[in-house]
């Protein structure tokens, strides 16, 4: 039977272009004991897998070339040899970039629909939504009445971030990319304030403006010069959650900026790197908390859904131009 | 009755020089209620101080034009008007650098010197020996079997950061400025291993050579490039204690250098400044742990003392010349 996949044909230089990409036809082994042939349903893009593109040690190994590209995905099982998965189950995961493929069942969960829609899974109570609870909870520990602020606040990450923050209480300002995100983040997501970088003339001053008691936490998305304009007005004891560095993925060299260890000694000023895999015995708490939130309603949330299994390139590098509001998604 | 007092005359530019002090003769006021009639007998030059000498909002007030400059010092008590504190008792606290000094008795603390020398209370058992344990103890929190890092390791600080590191069953490795500071890390301090790096031409590897395993704890005194050299070398889930930048008090803009963040949010790395006044409610822990290893021959301590009260300034300037070995005291 032949199926269709996507794989690395070339590691990018700077920002990953459809050629760096190809669609093959491959036939599909036959089903073995303890795996699944699955069929995916949708697909995950997420500024990480830039990472990965590149032939760079880090906390995901790198694809190979000539393999196919590797991500979260939700898909149906059509035939199972585990007595665990039967034929309908919903599952999600990491699969290659196919729109059928068999499995080992490790590594597979099952997941709730009638909790919420399948796409869900990767993104509110998935990936994203874990990597803003413990982000922001376990890492910047916010307190009611403090002011936080979150870059890449439109993305994936960033909206679920400002609901949290805003469910505790605090004052929370964006930065994101144009004039229809700010007004999605206030509107929709109950920001109180949201900042357009690319607008915006003397970033700083407008972070000042929209913090007039300053910034206790910054939940960073994107690194470079916004985060450099936060840090100008971060407070005494500010906690810094780095969580992502978007706006550097694609540089070829480290980037100079201004040094921040002054300013995060003299203002006892704490920044911590993390992944969610950190977080891995603790997803259980994320996802009950989450969905708690979603069926309370307390959490929105928004999806950028692209259909078309050829797409998915489009739609990673759509990543790097800020063409996604919320969870960019690939339905298959 | 007159008395001698340094006061700051001008703001430096860059390093400090000695014409931005000024040594007067004063009439010192009566003695009230409450207060007490001292005489120095050591003072503290620490290189926090350089950032008072700015006209800049910091966590300490800056120093102000024509008056007495002021710093950590152990006096002795020549008259009281206090019931708690009678002549002949020796006392520690923030004091003006002034030969003798009316002083209300807030802020004051006795110390015992059966337990150790009267200078080590600026030293090992005072803000120093704090600042290294609780920024070792208390953010980095050592493991036995890790690599720990110094920079600025044969300062006042970088000496004990070591010796409680060796406590902890940690790998060691001190950076500092000359063979003979490196000798006495290694020989009187029991560090594993020393780095000159004025002479060593590639640092990064160095270190990467000191420190096979690569490195867990970061104890940052300099900031700079020494800190980017470390930070090549830095683990997973490393902490990186920010206790001091001397390497960058003296420059007038802030500087630039390689952007950190991508490195601390791929390896988990905590990065985390404090300022010892953050620890006020535990310096009795602190106190007490520290004696006791004195006691017990665990931690030994070196003093740089420098006499004559007119020399004040020219310590002070010294340490960003890094003329000091373990702490720089003037002995009035």
């Amino acid at each position: 039977m032949q199926i269709k996949q996507i794989v690395l044909k070339s590691r990018p230089n700077g920002v990953p272009t459809e050629a760096n990409f190809a669609i093959e036809e491959i036939s599909l082994s036959n089903l073995q004991a303890g795996e699944v042939h699955l069929k995916g349903l949708y697909y995950s893009v997420d500024p990480y897998m830039r990472g990965r593109m590149n032939d760079a040690k880090s906390y995901t190994p790198p694809f190979q070339i000539n393999q196919p590209i590797s991500g979260g995905a939700v898909a149906e099982v059509i035939e199972s040899k585990d007595e665990n998965f039967k034929k309908g189950d919903i599952v999600t995961g990491m699969l290659p970039w196919a729109n059928e493929t068999i499995i080992n069942t490790k590594g597979l969960q099952k997941i709730d629909v009638t909790i919420a829609p399948a796409s869900y899974y990767l993104g509110i109570l998935g990936m994203p939504g874990l990597t803003a609870y413990f982000g922001l909870i376990d890492i910047a520990k916010p307190q009611s009445g403090e002011t936080v602020v979150v870059s890449g606040a439109a993305g994936a990450v960033g909206i679920i971030v400002g609901q949290i923050a805003k469910i505790y209480g605090c004052h929370v300002v964006g930065i994101a990319g144009s004039d229809e995100k700010i007004a999605l983040l206030k509107d929709k997501f109950g920001f109180d304030q949201g900042i357009n970088y690319k607008t915006e003339k003397n970033l700083a001053q407008a972070i000042a403006d929209s913090c007039p008691k300053g910034v206790d936490i910054y939940f960073d998305n994107v690194g470079g010069e916004i985060s450099d304009a936060v840090v100008k007005n971060i407070n005494f004891h500010a906690r810094i959650t780095l969580c992502g560095q978007i706006s550097l993925y694609n540089l070829k060299e480290i980037p100079v900026g201004p040094r921040l260890q002054p300013m995060l000694l003299t203002r006892s000023v704490l920044m911590q790197g993390f992944i969610i895999g950190n977080y891995q015995k603790r997803f259980s708490e994320g996802i009950k908390e989450l969905s708690q939130w979603v069926k309370e309603g307390k959490l929105t949330y928004t999806e950028t859904i692209i259909e078309g299994f050829e797409n998915l390139p489009k739609a990673l590098i759509g990543l790097f131009s800020g063409d996604n509001s919320g969870k960019m998604i690939v339905k298959l």
